[in-house]
């Protein structure tokens, strides 16, 4: 990347006027210099079957062009035209048309005419010097879409995992309530089974079909595009809606359910986000934190915000300062690129009032304003930056099959696998103890002194060989409640709990209940390890609730019930601590992040934070610089983002 | 109309036993003139098709006209027998035959049968001398009926609007998410669409064809109708359920969403209306005010209750002078007649528990009792009362076209477009400031002082002009949040906002949000405005959130945001005393209307209240006089209706 | 029953190893004398359709056998086989292939192979003489299912209860709202209806065919079975589900409503029933007493607990001694047997957190050695106590017909028929005033000193007659609020309330409403009766809410309205006490319940209880003996078994 990306979601095709050279002229003014464009505008770009006019694109890549600005052109293929769903009612999924992302992403007609446009597109414009790279759909998944076509896909991938169908009865004892069948062919429909595992393995073939989509784009892309071009996909979270059908509002939050992200990732070479998150009182920058987290270990590199918010949904008008916080946030977390959605509200339709840059009048105002100050300090923080990458000591240990199975086997009161994520990633966000996210299919865990598996399931012999190994190898690990129980089918494992693993825990378990004040709690026996805590119950005191163990040159902690926050923080802290993790000093609402050789300092509040400052260094957004030791005053919602001094300047100040 | 209309539904179709003398005669004592019957009892009247039956209907106008009773005949269309669903499946709505008002009213053969029993009823029942008057059908709505036809004929509805397929376009910005088309046929079905202006363009044109049903029944009604035979209809409200399906029980509140009242007024001569309210300690008398208040001006004359409560639902069994307290509030807000719905309990069916004025045992109880004294009461009040007419200096604007496009872009918090206007209304009942609701269709605004705009969404540009000139040749305006924001279409207005009005109301705003305070708030800029309000929240104190203008001859307030019901009240009783009209001395629980020359004094709790009665009277309902000045006391649920003196009186006493 | 029954329901079908010879070891251990086998295994035992395999059902018979174990073996056909939903796609209800509990059980193809594998299945199995008896299906109902058929056969049972097309019209006042017919193929769908009295008619008929289920079943396996062995039947209660849908948890609660126990009774000669009850602080053992009170009355004999819970779901880990006072908590109730579901955790499915006597690890546990002591104590109990029936002074009358009208006619803010028939009981348990539950259908009411109704709402007037003559002959009755208010065809009845037993409570009433205090209330006017309570609310104060009167031989107590559960003990107790059924000393949390010469002093709280032990008597628990007036300790959930002295063992002890 030769210019950290900053810029927004360009639709010409949806404005009431014509306002392109004036968009154009606001955004370099503001210092941006990309615009994404074309994803989602399917009947403009081929309003009847097979008349193409991409009048549209080319009018804003020239004229973007000629303003010094990029264009990310992305494929349209996730809202379909009426004409196509006409053509063959087998592409929509279960709603009627109208809503986006309601196709059978399998169905053959709409697999031809999407590869129609897509070469259409991408042949018209890969020649243009200011086309930077292309973004395959958006936000794709599966869809939940479900047919005869899709089940019978499902039969055959079981077919090729399992052999006979002997073996699939076995894997997920569909002996169950008169469930085992005696061929391929009599596997029922698993929307409608009762079988946990069975409906899994469905959820997981179907991401499989989704991430296959988006390699079968990148295909095509890459017969057109130029060497230089990078190909990107718009990864998203779990949604949090926080409204009615129909309307569009919500937050990201957790892992995204409906795609392997880690799969799909081989399909693109930068791996690009949307991240949605409240502002107002209840910015704590922590999604943030997550997605970046999560992005940056996919390729291991630094990955593109595709969609940030600025003004967004009503109530989300942030305060001022927000706006530039979250821009230093994101680039704290390893970002090479912050683009906003979308640069001018839209007029009509269901997207009418999540806001833009721009209001509806279409008229600078403040937003825009304070986007243009973020613009100016992007200059000075982008050059150094854009390239860093970066790498933690700890790991936490995600996966879309657990996520799934604790929707089937659920912890209990609403408690969401994500809950359970989320709680340890936030703990260890508030604490300052930076961390990468890696799915479970990740093989590397070089350089990690400390992995967590919070709710890690269902996981093979393999993955059980592999954690005893790296413990004992050296390795620190916290697992909380519920990992290990089960095989990758979801079958509970039918010997001690933790599977494989009492001895390197040192400790086993065999009954779990619940009381007021815990969702889950196993009932720990320790045999070796050494009962950190009890439980409080005068039912079950005899019980361990937390244990730590060394095994090999390694240690392992086991959490055996949900806890408060501030006993995960307790819990987490002693682990990094004795996992030779520095405790940092100071913790929420003042974040620090790490990225190369600069500190960024954030002041997560409606307060003055005052903060010691030991190593001193200068601030590269005030240019203010710091003694060892003095400390340092941000305002509310204020940051600074300090470089170290090089042994060279310490030398020279000392003199 | 020569008499107050005084009576009960009568549906002799589902007696257990033969009543009919002892019921006429019990009405009778009561004072009773008049009877609804008919509607509703279809397979009755035509047991199998072209089979007719109407002994029921004839026995019950002879008998009454015995008594001295009048008689209302419904057409007994809203409730189909099984063999006309047997007929033609197509007929029924989403539901299986059963409930009533299930039917496509659009479809043919209904109309061809319905069509033929109208013919049968009327020609046979018009006659009667007691006969005075027809209701046409009966809470006629769409029904959300849906399919091919009606699509199709939504989409003649778009022709006949735009002209072509791009105005559509245009008209909905169906751009959006690829859902432009390029021809008619292409339209998308609305039911499924997730574009709010196109969807509430779909329940518009349902509307629409509810309204041309009933000028169709009239049509054909006034084929047979007596010279002095009135057509009325049963218009209702918004209906808050509060019971599980299958089950009667809710009230009415608010504006009726899936008729247009004022475009399907011209299919009447009568204003008709039910109206159910909470009594016991919850009775207020706000519903029956705001009825009165919406359907006076449909008609420009009084209108007629058509159904109102005796015992009705469990747990609304009346305290001791309440029922006499509602039939007085219904002749203080303007009608010409009070019925109840139904004269004697049902034994079965769906309505069991929807209690009539007798109890199941048919005995004359205490309901029956306290209706005896109404109708002894009304001999008295009526003669004087019932062709008064009634108008008040302030009008309320609304639009069913407003409630729909609330539920597609809502305020947020469950606050509904209903919520919105019945707060402004309530608070003017409260305050006892009377008003006028007018639909924002009416044109006619000559005489009202005042008028109140509460989220009038989406308007014409044509709408916005009568506003202006209002204001500038001397009348006062006062708009809420979000009204002026949206074309007719519902496409965001994209100037500067409230649009096209931002002289008149000397301010601007282009951002809005939330906080804990205020579900909804503009950030209000006021260019020549007075801020009389700013908000309280330190991050946007510095905009306006309530600001008053002088334009022209006129003055504009405009309220940025949701507010407290006692704020609500401050502001409009501000806005009320600078446009001229008068502060009233009391407030709730004390409610006080004006007719013609007499004032209502009604008390709206359980305790005893003491007013001053300073221009003195004669209380019609006790004869009792009070002299000017002198204090006037009322029990629980108590009220007078005071005559004020004529000069000759005055100048009689004070001689 | 020679032994008293106790063991547990075993699937070596779902095993993950071969773990029979262990699991039969380690029952024996535990004093484990059956198992119940092969009910919802179909699939295993027919594989493919015609292709039987019995090998697991033989094995653990035979195995069994030399274990010294019996076997009750369970007919499979409540969970169908893919093949056969494939075979006839009507066989299937409203849901997918997946669940079981989903078909039509009065399909003919399902009826076809039904018979088949029950003949194959009775046939191989009767012969073995550890083999005990049979249980036919499993919690059978008619699960909801409803086609074309279906309502066809209900029409034919219309029209043989009515014999006319106007019988019907008249029975459920199909006029209102347009629904009569002329002929019996028009009656409409039942689902659809809004009718209740006909949609209740429909519930009706449908149990019936779930009844006529279990003889069909009954009478193919009394071919094949032998004169010593039993027919049995799991039947179960209203099921309250805590959790969400493909999830398994919940209790039993109250009546069952799709299946009429007395009517079904007929096809068992052994009463079998399992009841899930909350544990830990939640126990109260009140479940098990409703059950118990309910199935005993049945067959009256001695019935057989075919399922209990041991761990049963997460968070129902019982505390340390709640196994074994749940255990005697069954045999103080009648029981002639206590066995768990299941023997061991499943490893996969939906029942995988249902947990059984061994956790998943399938080693013996705290869970296991509890239920060992259990064994033990009823090698000393069962003797004396496994065929002693049990009969009480109070009987409370209940009814599936009520439980439906009252969905239909609900009393309001979701007190269900089941809550207010549950409160009844549960005051009486918690009173130790112990009584029968009986079916209204039950005509021998002999020996019974005091009848309570609990919203018996429809009711025949051979019903009403019935009543009467009961009270006249010296009989006491107790009814509540709404009970004899309609006929059986649920058409409220038009005379004075109670209707025809005006002159047995001495009172009428025709209005009734609800308050902040009272769901339901009704306004009661004795004639002849004493008011024992008036309402407190001073707008219906003048009305009673509460009589007792005498007529002929015997006394009649009428509650009007909801009560809190304190005073409506005090009712009961009044009641009894008057109906000279003797005050227990102690209540809740010290529950007494006595079967045959045996007392059961049970200790239902965390705390440590003494009480009074006026009669003395003998621990058959721990043979401690209690003299006279000696007071007796029980820790918490802690529980004795008194033999009382004989007349002879006092002789003995005063000399």
């Amino acid at each position: 990347m030769k210019d950290f990306l900053f810029g927004a979601a360009y639709y010409e095709e949806y404005a009431q006027e014509d306002r392109l050279e004036r968009d154009l002229q606001l955004m370099r003014e503001a210092g941006m210099n990309t615009v994404r464009i074309a994803e989602s505008t399917w009947s403009v770009e081929e309003p009847r079957c097979g008349e193409f006019d991409f009048s549209h694109v080319v009018r804003v890549i020239e004229a973007a062009g000629r303003y010094g600005i990029n264009v990310i052109v992305g494929t349209p293929t996730y809202a379909i035209p009426k004409w196509l769903a006409d053509l063959d009612p087998a592409i929509l999924g279960e709603a009627p048309f109208g809503p986006r992302q309601n196709m059978d992403i399998t169905n053959p007609t709409y697999r031809f005419y999407a590869e129609r446009i897509i070469r259409e597109l991408v042949s018209r414009t890969a020649a243009y010097p200011n086309v930077i790279g292309f973004q395959i759909d958006n936000e794709t998944k599966h869809y939940g879409v479900h047919n005869e076509r899709i089940v019978q896909g499902f039969r055959d991938w079981l077919k090729a995992r399992f052999g006979t169908v002997e073996a699939v009865n076995d894997a997920y004892t569909l002996y169950h309530w008169s469930s085992s069948v005696s061929s391929f062919d009599e596997l029922p429909d698993p929307i409608g089974t009762v079988n946990g595992g069975y409906a899994c393995a469905f959820e997981e073939y179907r991401r499989e079909l989704a991430a296959a989509f988006l390699r079968w784009q990148a295909d095509i892309v890459s017969e057109y595009k130029r060497e230089d071009q990078f190909i990107t996909h718009n990864f998203d979270y779990a949604w949090k809606s926080f409204v009615g059908p129909n309307q569009q509002g919500g937050q990201s939050e957790g892992l995204q359910p409906d795609l392997n992200d880690y799969e799909a990732a081989n399909a693109v070479t930068l791996a690009g986000t949307d991240i949605y998150c409240p502002p107002c009182d209840a910015l704590t920058g922590w999604e943030i934190a997550f997605g970046g987290d999560l992005m940056r270990p996919l390729k291991k590199a630094p990955y593109l915000v595709l969609e940030s918010q600025s003004q967004a949904f009503t109530g989300w008008l942030p305060y001022a300062g927000q706006l530039r916080l979250m821009a230093l946030a994101h680039l704290a977390s390893g970002a090479c690129g912050v683009m906003y959605w979308p640069w001018a509200s839209i007029h009509g339709g269901i997207e009418s009032y999540w806001k833009g840059i721009l209001s509806h009048d279409g008229e600078p105002g403040e937003t825009y304003a304070e986007i243009r100050q973020i613009g100016m300090e992007l200059k000075r923080l982008a050059p150094v930056m854009t390239n860093v990458p970066k790498k933690n000591p700890i790991a936490l240990i995600v996966s879309p099959e657990a996520l799934h199975a604790m929707r089937w086997f659920p912890t209990g009161q609403g408690l969401s696998y994500n809950d359970v994520v989320d709680a340890f990633h936030r703990a260890l966000y508030e604490l300052n103890l930076e961390c990468d996210i890696l799915y479970d299919r990740e093989a590397d865990w070089s350089g990690y002194q400390l992995l967590i598996f919070p709710e890690l399931y269902g996981t093979s012999d393999e993955m059980i060989r592999r954690v005893r190994e790296y413990v004992e190898q050296g390795g620190s690990i916290f697992a909380s409640f519920r990992s290990f129980f089960a095989d990758e089918n979801l079958l509970i494992r039918h010997d001690r709990q933790p599977h494989g693993l009492t001895d390197v825990f040192g400790m086993h378990y065999s009954r779990f209940t619940k009381n007021a004040e815990h969702v889950w709690m196993e009932l720990l026996e320790p045999d070796t390890a050494e009962a950190i805590a009890h439980y409080d119950d005068p039912h079950w005191q005899a019980y361990a609730s937390f244990t730590h163990h060394r095994f090999g040159a390694g240690q392992a902690w086991y959490l055996g019930c949900t806890v408060s926050d501030e006993d995960l923080k307790a819990h987490l802290l002693r682990a990094a601590a004795a996992s030779g993790i520095p405790h940092p000093a100071v913790g929420r609402p003042m974040i620090l992040r790490r990225r190369g050789g600069l500190r960024f300092l954030m002041n997560f509040s409606d307060d003055t934070q005052t903060l010691p400052c030991p190593q001193g260094g200068t601030d590269m957004l005030t240019g203010a610089v710091y003694a060892p030791g003095q400390s340092l005053t941000l305002p509310p919602w204020g940051a600074a983002v300090l470089r170290e001094e090089t042994d060279m300047e310490i030398s020279r100040r000392e003199r």
